[in-house]
């Protein structure tokens, strides 16, 4: 079997609780700013539901490459709207997008990268742009080595260029490179290209008493692990 | 004065001493693979010297982009043939290629960046590659946030893309930028896109005795350092 070089993360879901973390931004945004009515997590997760439909219309080449910070925006001002919140500066709208870059980390996260990175190089592989990626790390201590995915390979996933050029940006082969995912269809996508897979189920994603996402039982992946901790075992870091 | 909220780095003399990295790796090659008669001073040296002209074939858009890793090769091809030195595989070749991913930084580097880093973004902005970046920068513990500059742009320095598209990846404006270089003209060229300049002189990078680059006078750099170490403390880091 080829050796593993490098573990490439997503990372919305599968490292950072986008849920809980997006709430409590737009719970603060709208306390300071006098918003009532509006429930943040309802918020939160009607936000996150625009997500894969604004990137859609960049894989089907519709619109041309846009960073997923402007796509945000875009689904923040048509969510602002919805819920009757008006009278909102241009650096308040901003503000509150940016709350995708203050995503807390999963608990075992920080502790599962340290130790992978030790012997592997460690990326992210997701739909984030590099800003994003770069002031979340900051904020949350992830040790990466670069960052990698969609704004380096203008491409979103799981268009294969997104995985194809992350491997090949380290000069590795796909099959040296392991995709880390609580997500099978990235997963599937990520093995169609030739890279890896670990599955790493994130219970809590979705909410208390939703469950992962499961995989369909014909899908194999190379490794299993409960959590960063464990997958840093599981490949002997 | 718009604060700096990110460091961006030239390397190669900068913050690694290529000179005396390179002449050790081809030094241990020859010896290994029993070539004699070849000074690997001489060869390190004539080696660098190749490396304008092969990026200014892609600058001026008579190839299309090309990695670094790339145009090392060719110009190693190259000088293998000058020296008459035959009968490499293509696994040693690239081997002794990769000679540039495992460059010694300076001894001021590694808690320079450690120390910007605290308040900083900080990345290369170099004309290597993003695997030689990262292979160095895993070899000698440089502490990056991620890796910028001349693959991400696809344009090599001075060409502006390559700064602008690096302020830009961090959802920066210009001006929030300072670029660190032991090159006067470097700085120019980054000056001259709206980025702020730190010159930090390298005098060992030609050699004993030769100096550092000098700027000409009527240059102004918004910072003057003689380390990396002073350099963050100039930044109260």
């Amino acid at each position: 079997m080829t050796t593993t070089k490098a573990c490439v993360f997503d990372v919305f879901g599968t490292l950072v609780d986008w849920r809980t973390s997006v709430t409590r931004e737009a719970s603060a945004f709208f306390k300071a700013k006098g918003v009532t009515g509006v429930d943040a997590l309802e918020f939160a997760v009607a936000w996150r539901k625009l997500y894969q439909p604004s990137m859609d219309e960049v894989r089907s080449g519709r619109r041309p490459w846009t960073i997923l910070d402007e796509l945000h925006r875009e689904s923040l001002l048509k969510l602002l709207e919805r819920y009757g919140i008006h009278g909102l500066s241009e650096t308040e709208i901003d503000d509150l997008n940016r709350a995708w870059h203050r995503l807390d980390p999963w608990p075992d996260v920080v502790e599962g990268l340290t130790r992978l990175k030790r012997k592997l190089i460690i990326a992210p592989c997701s739909n984030g742009n590099i800003a994003l990626m770069v002031n979340m790390a900051k904020r949350a201590g992830l040790p990466w080595d670069t960052i990698l995915g969609a704004e380096v390979a203008r491409a979103y996933k799981p268009t294969p260029e997104a995985y194809l050029r992350s491997a090949e940006a380290l000069g590795l082969q796909p099959e040296q490179c392991l995709m880390v995912a609580a997500h099978p269809g990235d997963l599937k996508a990520a093995a169609r290209c030739g890279l890896r897979t670990a599955y790493v189920p994130r219970p809590l994603e979705h909410g208390p008493g939703r469950g992962a996402d499961e995989p369909d039982t014909a899908q194999p992946f190379d490794v299993v692990a409960g959590d960063f901790v464990e997958l840093a075992e599981r490949l002997e870091c």
